[in-house]
């Protein structure tokens, strides 16, 4: 009996962790909370029950639904809602007139028909890739249309349906919208500006870091990859946390569609942002960051070579990084800060690095007969 | 005039070839066309309208969200929702109870914050890591709370609003999977498959065609990384194929997760089969992606190491890489096949030809006292 209020202490404890590593998390959860509350309350308090009725509880969906994490990810869901509503909504309106028009006998058969075709073709449309991020908005059609037209067939009147429904979604979308945007705010921009430079800082770690390691004495006595891969390498704290860069594809591409969707904000004033940039940036550090898991794979390979031959490059590898990183933090941080400045010189010095570098390479390997072969990559690298 | 049909005859071109592609496509929108078709069934034709009721449009809502590619997104999709449905529609009853016994004005009041308290724990909740997954169920709890207490209590009667739904949503679940199950399933297990098997095989392509590449004699014409990175390498055919492989990530775990809902079927006929080693298979996989996207980087920087000095290596180079793509097709075809061959000579191969490629490397860089270097080589390698 006495351990169970231990166990509870800690189960307690790790949610307060939890919440205080990103206090983000607390908010976001009180303003669902709110959202919600604030559409139940136009039911449960007799005044605008009497104007509204019952349809209201579709804007309690739309609220439960429409209510995402960031703004952009609100907006862009609320988007897909409104306009697959109107869609759907117009088209079941445009129908069902064509059905009675068939008569009693014909109406239900041309219902079962078009909503039959509303499905395939809508389910067919959200597999298109330029169409899946808007997913959401067809699948919104589909049981919409469903909804409005079959209860105009049992219910009738399908414009009173529809009209009613639409309010109600609006006044959802509006509540969301609201304590979304004015209660502290999550901005996918701000998030996803905040991932990149994160991004920028943790392969520069991870790079040096890896090289250090390689340079060390004991490096022969790394674990081995493959048995360790799914452990952590607990001496290696900047590879861990660059470890989220390399598949940051999926992340970064969710930030930036939502972020198109925000309104000028903070220190993004610019009223079309060029957010598909940031991914485009992301990509090709991403690409970087497969250089750094190719070093990291050496590191953690079986066959090394000895220590001795590492050590013959060891000041041309590590003026090499050092510049290298050196440059990756500068971009980072001009990012970070928004403004350009012209680091010519870094990329210049990390080009002289690596060519001291592959010239210290080649005329090792060459060292039988230094003198023709540094005439020939010379004259290579002139023409 | 005359160009409007033949922009309409490409545009029909394109979604013809986009079917074409995979039949899949089209079987799963005509799948979702009669899963609708069949449940509206239920209110257009008069013998079950006189059973159900118009809550059976709850059931078309139900169809529409569940309907999901695979017959295990649909399982866990489904699962979510019961689940979820459940345990509002039982807390619901329990909250309306204890609000009842509160008299006529506490009872909004205590509804209200308890709507409050459940849209904040829900969506606190659905943050936690382990529980991302069940991210729809949270959402399904938090309206299906809100509708049924809400409309329970404006109409009365909760048990039955809570018991009329759960059986329209259980009639729009038995439909979705019978009709997702029984007619040209698609099994998220047999996807999860094939699509490891085709990441094996494109790394062996890749790893080739880029060391084939490092070692032909015009590598050093190679566009530079940077600037064609947006754009694809027309000439690696091998390396657009593979591109997929880096980020497979999320794919492959989303697809195990699917899964592992699944029933045995086809060839998967443990009742507890492994999906998440695939997932383990898939990221050590990605680890060898990332080192041949390190070659790749080499293939095309700016700064590249004379031909010469290429071709010093050029027999162990490729002794080496044949044996690794070797290997790794007999491993993706032994996944492929579901069977155990021991192919441990392929590995004792690999592991060869690299040690006789890190010795050439050793004995050229130090060739000035070769014999010490190969005493102190030898004497490393046995201790």
């Amino acid at each position: 009996l006495s351990k169970t209020p231990n166990k509870f202490t800690i189960f307690m404890y790790t949610i307060l962790e939890f919440a205080k590593e990103d206090i983000g998390r607390v908010t976001f959860s009180l303003k669902v909370g709110l959202a919600v509350l604030l559409v139940s309350l136009l039911i449960l308090v007799q005044a605008p029950y009497q104007v509204f009725g019952t349809t209201i509880i579709w804007s309690i969906l739309t609220v439960a639904i429409m209510f995402e994490y960031t703004v952009g990810a609100t907006f862009h869901k609320g988007f897909n809602r409104a306009l697959g509503s109107l869609f759907a909504g117009v088209l079941a309106i445009a129908i069902t007139e064509l059905a009675l028009m068939g008569g009693p006998v014909a109406e239900p058969v041309i219902i079962g028909i078009s909503i039959f075709m509303i499905g395939t073709v809508t389910s067919f449309m959200k597999l298109w890739p330029l169409l899946v991020p808007y997913e959401y908005g067809f699948r919104v059609i589909l049981f919409t249309y469903c909804l409005i037209i079959v209860s105009g067939y049992r219910m009738g009147n399908p414009i009173r349906t529809s009209i009613d429904r639409f309010y109600s979604i609006l006044i959802g979308a509006i509540v969301t919208v609201a304590v979304n945007t004015l209660i502290f705010p999550v901005w996918a921009g701000e998030q996803l500006h905040k991932e990149l430079v994160k991004n920028f800082n943790s392969l520069a770690d991870s790079l040096e870091e890896c090289v250090k390691k390689y340079l060390a004495d004991d490096a022969s006595d790394q674990p081995v990859f493959v048995k360790t891969l799914m452990d952590e390498f607990p001496d290696e704290p900047a590879y861990k946390r660059f470890q989220s860069t390399l598949n940051s594809s999926a992340k970064l591409e969710s930030l930036a569609l939502s972020a198109k969707w925000e309104p000028p904000h903070g220190r993004f004033r610019h009223t079309i942002y060029p957010w598909s940039e940031y991914v485009k940036v992301g990509t090709v550090l991403r690409y970087c960051a497969y250089e750094v898991m190719g070093l990291h794979g050496v590191l953690h390979s079986q066959i090394q070579a000895p220590y001795d031959l590492r050590f013959i490059f060891k000041t041309e590898i590590l003026e090499a990084t050092s510049k290298t990183a050196e440059l990756i933090r500068c971009l980072g941080k001009n990012i970070c800060d928004m403004e350009l400045t012209q680091k010519c010189a870094l990329l210049k010095n990390i080009h002289d690095s690596i060519e001291t570098l592959q010239r210290a390479i080649d005329l090792r390997l060459f060292n039988k007969d230094d003198a023709k072969d540094e005439m020939n990559y010379q004259s290579r690298k002139q023409s």
